[in-house]
């Protein structure tokens, strides 16, 4: 019965968005602002800036005000429209969060991010028990990592799949018009979903990437050099998806030297350092003169355009049925992803899943993913992915026909 | 007289495609080749596979035969169908180009490319008539970097242009949402176009890029880093764009240390030293924790779906308009663009001027294009170059209302 309290609550909702953002993370965001909003238990509806910095600092801004259409307009933003932040709360962190909602009268809290935004919601609900301030508490989910448990993705996955998937349609085309040896570096420090994405375009049994290396692997560099001189000397030309987490057999950066971000991890994003050392590897090791590398960058998670269709529609529906789950009288979850249907018949259904069961795990891919020489990536893979991404652009080639 | 031998000539047309592909150099291989088509004086249309290298191995393809809807595939689909080449043939090439030429009763000769090829067409025409196997030639024009002199601008940069614009849109919003400083590294050796737009969807006084470094005005390090410190001060972001080929006032590189291509020269894209170079220099002269670079890379001029409307119709046009000079009579030329129209009413005409004006010549930014402080484009390019790019995403923004 304690567990739902929760449908007697009446207050207001504060929103904040956590992490890296994506293309559809302001899609989650409107989608509860506006279910939200439909709810009379729901007194208002206040968004935080930079998450929850913005809540230990009341910085507030009035979600509820904003326009039907100009939330419309957020929502096919990429990025957070509310600011993120990169920020665990330590425990005193969360005292003063509790004061807070208190003082502003805040009895639902959600939360749009990856598995340190499951944790968050999870810590907060316990203490606003124990402090007598009951407060129900949703995740949403969001990353382009897709490396949360138990849904079967994530919204934003889908659409930053996309970008890389059309990043390596228009690449291998590129490859192919001037040949050598062409290194690209995706996003992904554990978890090799995005860079695996990068065989969706594939079309041609000569269309690359001609190989994927991704975290779940060891990084071998002579077998890397193996792969790609093989595949040199047989077409001329060679495309390689490398996600920036590959690493040794001791889970060590396969770089002579790293950077290191505020937290002490190696730096991986928005840096080229990975692909150049390759790259020089190449062109030392095996004697080609053309090599290039690409690191894909921020681009991946915020270039407008190319967001999929599924995902739009799929954050904005996570978002919806997180507030409806609360006002049907539920205290702390996390929503969910359920595939009903496969293939041309792909659908979802939302469901909801304990906070404990997300926070702070880590999903990466399946090994049935990986190809079994470890340097490729598999139907089931593709199976899995395709309807996420939605349809990709048919790209024409020559029939090539002999003169008489 | 002599000048309209042209007129007479009747046999085979060859087109070859030179040089970094772009997402409409297709476009004009398919309008020059259905145009072809359509002229009885020309009795087959050979694609050259990778340009001049096809041409001299007799490498070659009959594009007449290729269907018409295929035909209009490829002209949708980014990069060199044909293959492309970086190549500036010898003299020793050039004839026995005209001997492939002679064997294969080609009389017509298409290049589509920079200011490179332009040149490789003036000498395959002066040596065709000393040799007595007369051959008309046009240069189509194309490249990103829209270098190209005479010309209003060149078919491909519209589309690059449009590339750069979309990547700043994007990572604007994703700078905003976290902060810190980013540095993007946009392709441009000597001319800062692609870079300077950068600034093509900027809608709000805040937003970036906030500073603009192109390969025309001397990059001076002291100067980049005091205009980054003064607006991370005022904003807790900053996100700059840099051409590749930003350069002292000697015209030598920043880079302690550069990797060089083939030729010899530097080589500044497939490789994120000079990002990463900045980025660094900020983190340890500024104190800045947060500082990331992109290198846009190869994407630039490749990657699928965002080429622009207009800069398709273009490079469509310009093949067919180089087809129908040469059948008109005109035996030497180059296609180039005259605007006839500006802002809303934006038109052009199809023109035509003598290669010397083009081959080997480059323009760079017009002076009227950068803000006299060095480190920003004017209103005057944004007039200049947003008709080519095509109407940007309008992008969301909450208002951020205070709570009652």
């Amino acid at each position: 019965v304690a567990e739902l309290r929760g449908t007697a609550l009446h207050g207001k909702a504060a929103i904040g968005q956590s992490g890296g953002p994506t293309h559809v993370i302001n899609q989650t965001l409107v989608g509860a602002v506006l279910e939200a909003c439909r709810h009379p238990r729901i007194e208002a509806v206040l968004g935080a800036r930079h998450g929850i910095d913005g809540m230990l600092t009341e910085n507030f801004v009035d979600l509820g005000a904003e326009s039907v259409a100009n939330l419309e307009l957020i929502a096919r933003t990429p990025s957070a429209a509310l600011g993120s932040v990169r920020k665990k709360p330590k425990p005193e962190d969360v005292g003063k969060l509790i004061q807070v909602f208190r003082k502003h009268d805040i009895r639902f809290f959600f939360y749009i991010g990856g598995n340190d935004s499951a944790e968050t919601a999870h810590i907060v609900r316990e203490l606003s028990r124990k402090e007598d301030h009951e407060i129900a508490v949703c995740h949403l989910p969001k990353t382009i990592d897709n490396d949360l448990c138990v849904t079967d993705h994530c919204p934003g996955f889908g659409s930053a799949a996309r970008f890389v998937a059309l990043a390596f349609i228009g690449d291998n085309l590129d490859n192919r018009s001037l040949g050598g040896v062409k290194i690209n570096v995706v996003m992904g420090r554990h978890a090799g979903f995005l860079t695996a994405a990068s065989v969706l375009g594939r079309e041609s049994p000569d269309d690359g990437p001609h190989f994927v290396y991704v975290p779940e692997v060891p990084f071998r560099v002579e077998r890397f050099l193996a792969d790609v001189k093989q595949c040199y000397e047989k077409h001329k030309r060679c495309i390689v998806a490398v996600s920036e987490g590959v690493a040794d057999e001791n889970h060590k950066t396969i770089l002579p030297t790293t950077e290191t971000d505020s937290h002490g991890n190696a730096q991986l994003s928005g840096t080229g350092a990975l692909g150049d050392y390759l790259a020089q590897l190449v062109r030392k090791e095996l004697g080609i003169s053309r090599v290039r590398s690409d690191t894909f960058g921020y681009m991946q998670r915020c270039f407008p355009t190319v967001a999929s269709e599924i995902d739009m529609r799929e954050a904005r529906g996570a978002g919806e049925y997180g507030v409806q789950r609360l006002m049907r009288g539920e205290t702390s979850g996390s929503v969910v992803l359920r595939r009903t249907g496969e293939g041309d018949a792909y659908a979802v259904e939302f469901d909801w899943t304990d906070l404990a069961n997300v926070a702070g795990k880590t999903r990466t891919l399946d090994s049935s993913f990986i190809a079994a020489a470890g340097n490729d990536i598999t139907k089931a893979f593709v199976h899995y992915a395709a309807p996420l991404v939605g349809p990709l652009p048919a790209m024409g080639r020559l029939s090539m026909i002999a003169p008489r």
